[in-house]
């Protein structure tokens, strides 16, 4: 697949305009991607005025990307469409639950990471923005999205104008089982994580951080137990909110 | 993307066998995609002994392409990794919750549409089983599944035996909003879903099972609110055991 093995996230973008045409053409073949019960139970939000990706911004941490590139796609889990169509249809939908909403956060997945894979292709840069499900309050208000759509992808989106060097990732025998899941021994972790540990980028995260071990940055500083917990009740809070949790 | 706009889900295989290096080639490739943190939240679990294939079978209704393909593959959220790495390096791992649920779950669905991507490429058949969140605990239990794990996909893969008609899809504007969703009327609902309930087959579909519309197949047959609710409710059980909602 064309330009996936040199791939990064793109952080920053040129003045080049990412074009209307592309972007629909991307949209329709990424809809090619399986979906359950051939429902496409997802949206996408297309922004493209300033004044929204600065509202939208907070919700991302003010991560300069939402209002630096040329478009900010939110895809949504979405039975909204679904179950107006059935009730436009003399059906009795009852897509209000927890089931329906993984199941609509799937198909959702899945084609943004088709429309990702695309994007790569067509040399366009982009970065997934983790922190939809952080804060999706935000996001809800401000893209007015309807009881039964929920956000849970972020793509900012634009032509390169960087070229970071790539991530590392563990070995594939890391996350390979074979037949049953083979749990984690400290000599298998040593094994897996001291390469990734060993990396000069890795070695300065930890000094920088005043840390004693990477794994630390990420539980003590990156993503503690404390915050998870606090955004856990959040997002449940807006699940409920958006009808999935009756 | 080669192979993306003619795809078809493969539910029919040869006897040709899948190559351990093909499969192990398209698992680290398909590990380039995006992950939270550079984390790798996911586990794929490769089973191919036809006892456990036959053991995986009823988790997802006894469809035939589990015992019939040479490969099924089990995608998994996985914070068990990352949390046995914290324990070993003097941390504090704290991802016993619904939003680290969600991170790894989104990870490892990303990392699932790359892999189908890269399938489609080298002509691999795969089918994707939603089943895989309907029954969780049956194959939780059959993969030794630990804590912080949760299977959230299933590949059914082999090299194809059948070249099945292509199924249709919505156009791009019943799905793409700009700027804040716009949400569906009676009229927007006839434009996008004429089409789709004028198809031969979904008339047939309709006639076969008794019912006045297409989406009454889907409401009373397909995803019925009693089922969607019995499932969420063992779905919820599922992850409360595996420790994602404490």
């Amino acid at each position: 697949m064309k330009n996936l093995l040199t791939r990064c996230s793109i952080r920053k973008y040129s003045d080049r305009p990412v074009a209307d045409e592309l972007l629909n053409r991307l949209f329709a073949e990424a809809a090619r991607t399986q979906t359950m019960g051939n429902l496409q139970l997802y949206s996408v939000v297309v922004t493209r005025e300033a004044e929204m990706k600065a509202k939208l911004a907070p919700a991302h941490f003010n991560q300069p990307m939402v209002t630096e590139a040329s478009v900010v796609l939110t895809i949504c889990a979405d039975f909204n469409r679904t179950t107006q169509w059935a009730l436009n249809r003399k059906a009795h939908p009852g897509y209000d639950n927890m089931l329906s909403f993984l199941n609509a956060a799937t198909d959702a997945l899945l084609y943004t990471q088709t429309l990702c894979n695309l994007m790569d292709e067509e040399g366009l840069g982009y970065c997934y923005l983790g922190t939809t499900i952080y804060q999706p309050q935000q996001i809800i208000d401000v893209l007015q999205l309807p009881r039964l759509t929920f956000p849970v992808a972020t793509l900012t989106v634009g032509w390169p104008d960087e070229c970071p060097p790539q991530s590392d990732r563990l070995s594939v025998d890391s996350f390979v089982h074979h037949e049953t899941y083979r749990d984690y021994t400290p000599q298998s972790i040593d094994t897996f994580y001291t390469a990734k540990e060993q990396l000069d980028e890795n070695r300065r995260f930890v000094e920088i951080n005043g840390k004693e071990t990477l794994a630390q940055v990420f539980t003590d500083i990156r993503y503690t137990r404390s915050d998870n917990e606090a955004l856990s009740a959040e997002l449940l809070k807006s699940l409920r909110n958006q009808g999935f949790m009756v």
